[in-house]
């Protein structure tokens, strides 16, 4: 079935992994929703947070809805404002930062693993 | 590497396809990038404008990002505005429709096809 939702219908769930702080998840599209192969999740990160800085072997897809912020990576440093986006691959080390005052907020999509 | 950009520097497509009308798209992330599972796109629809009418074998992900829409479907029909995400899963009919003034914006999140 089509699933149509506002996003603030959806919970913001603490981040609560090591490393990250004043970080917030909501897992949009996920299998619960019927989606097989990625997940769409939106982070918001409020004034001083970051999410973890770690590596993984899968990749982010990233969109910037608000705010502004930094993604600190082993291949460089980008500042991200709305509208930008970003590709992070697998393996790479990465963290992203709120450098404002606003919420900085930005989808993130990862696969979904099937095994 | 780590990719990012600003989704403008990004061309905007017109879709050709029949039943399109006044629609373009930007392919932010896809095997170009560097991405192996998911594309990342973005849509604009003028006004008057909307997407083909038609389905396939694969899913959409889809967040709004500005403007006002209505998603038809073969499961009832779905208004949009900034901030609606919805899943549609593979081979439903499906149309997007600017019902709007501004141009009606949105992100589409595609497999890409590894065979």
């Amino acid at each position: 079935m089509v699933v149509k939702k506002h996003y603030t219908e959806v919970n913001a769930d603490k981040v609560n992994m090591a490393g990250a702080s004043n970080t917030t998840i909501r897992w949009l599209i996920n299998e619960k929703t019927g989606a097989k192969n990625y997940a769409l999740r939106l982070f918001e990160v409020s004034e001083n947070g970051h999410t973890p800085e770690h590596s993984h072997n899968w990749e982010h897809e990233v969109f910037v809805l608000d705010g502004n912020g930094i993604l600190v990576t082993e291949d460089g440093d980008f500042t991200l404002k709305k509208g930008d986006f970003s590709y992070i691959p697998p393996m790479v080390m990465h963290q992203f930062q709120n450098t404002g005052k606003e919420v900085f907020k930005f989808l993130c999509i990862v696969p979904i693993k099937n095994d």
